[in-house]
């Protein structure tokens, strides 16, 4: 078992199935991933003798590895690297020592290595994006026509349903996921350059060797080393960045909406103080905020990095390292802890329709201008109903009793008009439309959603 | 002409012609083509008098507006629009006016404004970026095989060719190009929901208008409202952050190139000081580093506002405007300091050459290391060279004199296969097949480029 | 009138009076303040006629200069400085034109400039910010004792008073003051070194040209040249950084206690929608966020450019100009709208207690734990305070109820001891010296604040 | 020993001392002090048993504790507190147990660790920077005379001393280990504030707790609990941010003095590569720079988390923690590089003469201009500078001969007056008194730098 992920703070940053494929010992298999695969592309090529490869492989094991010795050897010569080569020839005979990493340079292994490791750690990351979008398909399914106040500045506006904000969600989840899968299957490629980007150790045969390794270890192959134009960890690190974005939004709304006053959903099992039984903390949405809120930071460090001088860069480069496993490490998290969240969201239809009663039908304010500017024009209209809420603030009368005292409105409007107009229900727009919409692109309510939450 | 753009540093930060898409006269000119097209929409959807759509669209003129007083308003509204839209409705008949911004909400104004504006500045923004290219292009095909040191952590490694490195820059300002083109089709899209993004003012018929504003509007057609689902703004921030990367990466290396201690380029009208005539300040470099810098800040700040509430942001919505503004602004400054940079270059392959000599052989010991393992083996070869090494430190000699020295080394050689080894254009693997795709890639030495050096 | 503070977005992002203090002209008069007192610290030093000082004196005229040309001109120079003193020099006699910059360089007149408008508008954002804290200081001692619910996690955990929490918040004002006038008085240094910060122009008398010009300007004395040691950039940067983060944590609080589920507060004027005429939007409390939100991008690219090159940077430096100004403008927009969000806030107590009651007496579960905890021991009080938390969940009872019904609780507490436990109000420990304190360390209760209120 | 620090790149971002103060049970050590000196504190004032609290303080074993445990049930319950009192109540008698964590929340517990680490962590940190800054001083003091081109923008621009810049780095470091200090004392604070701040388990005797407490645990005394006014991690977090910053600057120096073209400084132990053994990488610069370069972002983390709501965030407070634990390990690191590097540079004054001769006098274009301008007027002066500049370019001469070539100059200069503004040496200013300034700011040349040189 790796120990890295296993720290103090492992169940807010370091949830579900990622941590354990960005940690030390993931990233040391990747990168001898690459020596081996590596090796055995050259003896494909007659570069070196098969029996090298075989030997290269067989000796490859991450677990003879020393991390701590590897990490002090990365203060001499600026990647552990070196250390690892030497370490693996050193179980070697001769003529298969000979056949490790030739041609390729330090930055080949690791910047590989960061991309195995990012591709692996996809896995789990966009499964668990999945299932949370899952769960949000099921909620919008679900709570369709619950109706619910729309609110904007936080503020009450007119009324939508929960299961358009949870198809609104699902929507931004999805996205997420398709651009992460994007990077996935465009940008993680192969870095194989040597020294200096030349491939010159493999004389003309370079692009060969590229083409075969990359296949090997099913990267993307790229049309050209890339030491110094870093444009794959960029994408990857902004794909990340914005999908810790949309968590972050939908736990945000969770938590707003599991306020003590607003109390229109609970969390499955909030972590509570044994001196406080009553709250109900919602420890998951909390999690998805803090992993979120260090996303722009990390993103921007890796945006930074982004000018590297020449050949090879003096410090920016390495400055990449730990930010584009934290990334990776924190968005699986965050996704993790949503999709718990979300499956476990208690939902309170009934709070919903007596919070969407607090502004005692001021909310339909809207509604009923548009009904009135049909025969008396925009700006009368407005006139009334600013007439009427005032009524409304003044008296605690209802708008409903405001404006039948209003012999303008009910002349234009008549009773069954001015009914319909203050009926939320039938001021919800196109909200049917909309969440079709998100569950078709989702591909329908998925199955595994429904199981799990049966269970 | 549009005042803002034209400030203090604008020479620095303002270049080019996205500047001037980016002021306050072009967002409002963009939000008056939404009302505008808005109501020409409603009007073919007769949910308004085409009469009244004329009268809009004859009243819709940006020179009549006020900055001044709409930034005023801003204060009191949040946004600019509420404003914007008494404006334009004060110089109205009723009937007209009863058709301006007809079930949209402010953000829908703002949002879609914001759209166009990253659509038309991206117009000159690309353009400047290609150019730039161009020049890239042509400098790789022109220094094909112009000998340089290739640098890693700022020190020479292995040979490279000043042509393999300006395809390296071409390759990354392709790529960057190529990210904020799709970005361009796909995510500027127009924005329209209504108060709470369910388009009820439509009734069941806000699909419908949404699709024909768009075409109208020629923006992308979104699924749904996304009022709070930032990845739009985020996407184009991403794509410009990363394009502002890849012009820092070649102006840093033009910056280092022309050290005068390096003095391999030189720019083509250095700002001098008028005391020290013989600097050749590289300005444009500098002016792209310098907003480069600046793009992390931003995209993060971006990034860090995507997680908004509910149905409309307290905050953090309103917090993008400015930085995207900028970011456009900032990339279209350091393209167009780019592409004259680039343009303007002298490029000196004599001092390249000289500089490669200046390790007295050094930079081809991996060379010489790598033919010596053929037949000694890699740790042999590597010791020998070693040697070699330390004679040339410290006796003032070159590589092949230490290396004539060492008999091992003659005999495993011989004089022809030595020479061969030592020569920096007899180890260049494949610069020429990358160049070569580099330029494929990027459309073949484009002829625009050309010219414009003939100049 | 200095336009460029008026745009569009003036009335979020230039609130105050700080926009006009840090527009270009606003700088470009601190660069002609630099040039003149330079010229007359070296009359009095006898290095240059006192009649070119006067000379030049007479002539540094802002109005004379033509923004836009001196803004082309950066694109030449990489600083608008050189255009700035030709301009100067054009208007004087060949005697004094030579008196003009004399020793000087860009980075001189432009580092003292940006100082000089960071020392001016730190006055108008001061006053506003410390006129936000009288507000505070107001809202502590009135609503010292109007209980409030303490929220952690958004949760209702235990009660508070709204006057602590005010206190909170000018504590948090005070500290941040403090720490931006420690940097006025400390950090805002005179930056005089010449070409490469030797001085070299003045022999021997370099240090009294800057001890005398320092004095001049009234700015602090450097001990040395900082082109390139950028900690007076970085400290305003970061204190002004950090008042944003205190700024937005009050708006923030502001949002969340004047949503329409909680309402114990409403804002004076809220921004309105026409056509929602009972929305109380908290603009001024969004403009607070939105400007906080962009602090720490800022401040991240100011401290991301503090590692410049030898003896002047090529790009970092020029990265700073605009972050400092608009972290100085978006600061003092700020403190502006704070500052009117406070005076004007609407404190409703009876909401508050209200509020209070919602989780029917729970809220006191640490204080009935602790007084059961006195003769139970800690482990058996929170056994039955759970206990009694579960009923009141399933029958919809009260603490109170719920504890009177358990034997072992009326035994251990009385009737007495039971009703101060479960009194609110006897449950604030120490909320009123810690408000005493920060009203002792605001200084009191201010006059202008309770002025203002009455007005 | 701890495991964490010792990760896979240790050597780049774990190095010096810091490393240990900062890891997993570093942080858990600190906080069980917290709950050692709250029960001490508690005795003292008769509220729990002294007994309690000596029985508290034996089974405080940090050994005692599963931190992966403790890392999994911050999952649940949102900090690792609840487990980490859990654990030690399970290890004490029953009136022990109820002794523990008494009137304390989580956060109090968390954020005084944090203090406590940070204090810890500053030793070797500000041992480091000494004596990297020790190191400066003795550079100063040896190359006070040793002339160098001072660069502005990378190019040659007038003479300096490379003592000078060695100062400039010494100015900087003292400057940021001033502000840690500062920080150190003054705003690494106890926090104890209870729930929700108003410290009501003691009753009225709150502020007398935490007044002992502080003292107990040498902590700065708090005016008030701080648990969403974020000043100290943020203040803490800036003065770590700049003393990267600093580091930064001085490594980024090294580096570019140590380039291969350059070759002014050698680094004591480059890490080089076996196929290229002339390299020597500036592997200890290439660090600093490194850490450094994720200081700004990790910086606006902590500023970005400082609107914290109400009494306890939901997300922004957990989201400080790693950030700033990175912070702290990465200074440390980055200060810990440096030291090693600064100690170990190999300076050539011969290279930086020879280097200053690049130009061929033009870098004394400026001395010469000067002393024309005398008689001449600056305007003429520069002209013929500037003619005798070309005429340096065109013919291949120096500038000396150039000069000499128009009659004008040696009319007004004559040959010995030439001489003087020709000699770099005369024209380096008040190089001295900055060097001396910053040596008596240092406290002197130090002994401890000397001897470690002379090891």
């Amino acid at each position: 078992v790796n120990g890295e992920f296993e720290g103090l703070f492992a169940g807010l940053f370091a949830r579900g199935g990622v941590a354990s494929e960005v940690g030390d010992r993931a990233l040391l298999q990747a990168m001898l991933d690459f020596e081996v695969a590596l090796a055995q592309t050259l003896a494909d090529a007659a570069l070196i003798p098969a029996a090298a490869a075989r030997e290269i492989a067989a000796a490859a094991d991450v677990a003879a590895l020393d991390v701590g010795k590897l990490g002090r050897s990365t203060g001499e010569h600026g990647t552990p690297v070196p250390g690892l080569v030497a370490g693996l020839r050193s179980r070697l005979s001769r003529q298969a020592a000979d056949g490790v990493h030739v041609g390729a340079t330090s930055q080949d292994a690791l910047d590989t290595g960061l991309m195995l490791v990012a591709r692996r750690a996809l896995v789990p990351l966009l499964h668990d994006l999945d299932a949370a979008a899952d769960a949000c398909a099921a909620l919008a399914e679900r709570h369709r026509r619950s109706l619910q106040a729309g609110r904007t500045l936080l503020q009450q506006a007119v009324p939508v349903t929960f299961g358009l904000k949870a198809a609104g969600w699902l929507a931004g989840l999805d996205a997420a996921t398709a651009g992460l899968a994007e990077v996935r299957d465009r940008d993680l490629a192969l870095a194989l350059g040597g020294a200096a980007g030349t491939l010159a150790a493999y004389g003309d045969r370079g692009l060969e060797i590229v083409s075969a390794l990359a296949a090997r270890l099913e990267l993307a192959e790229p049309d050209r080393p890339w030491h110094t134009v870093r444009l794959a960890p960029a994408r990857l690190a902004c794909a990340l960045g914005m999908a810790l974005g949309v968590t972050a939004k939908i736990a945000g709304d969770v938590i707003l909406l599991a306020q003590t006053e607003v109390a229109e959903v609970a969390v499955a099992d909030g972590g509570g103080s044994s001196a406080m039984p009553h709250k109900r903390n919602p420890v998951g949405a909390v999690a998805v905020v803090a992993c979120a809120r260090r996303g722009p930071g990390l993103v921007a460090t890796i945006l930074a990095s982004m000018p590297q001088e020449h050949e090879r860069a003096a410090g920016s480069w390495q400055a990449e390292w730990e930010p584009l496993l934290d990334l990776l490490r924190l968005t699986g998290s965050a996704a993790a802890a949503l999709r718990e969240l979300l499956v476990g969201l208690t939902v309170d239809p009934e709070k919903m329709k007596e919070n969407l009663g607090l502004t005692r039908g001021l909310v339909m304010s809207e509604s009923v201008a548009g009904a009135l500017a049909e025969s008396l024009g925009r700006a009368r209209a407005q006139d009334l109903v600013g007439e009427a809420a005032q009524h409304v603030g003044n008296r605690h009368a209802s708008l409903r009793e405001a404006l039948l005292d209003l012999p303008e409105v009910t002349a234009a409007l008549g009773p069954q008009r001015l009914e319909q107009a203050l009926a939320p229900r039938q001021y919800l727009g196109v909200v049917d439309q909309l969440i079709d919409r998100a569950l078709i692109a989702h591909g329908g309510m998925p199955k595994q959603s429904t199981e799990e939450e049966s269970r």
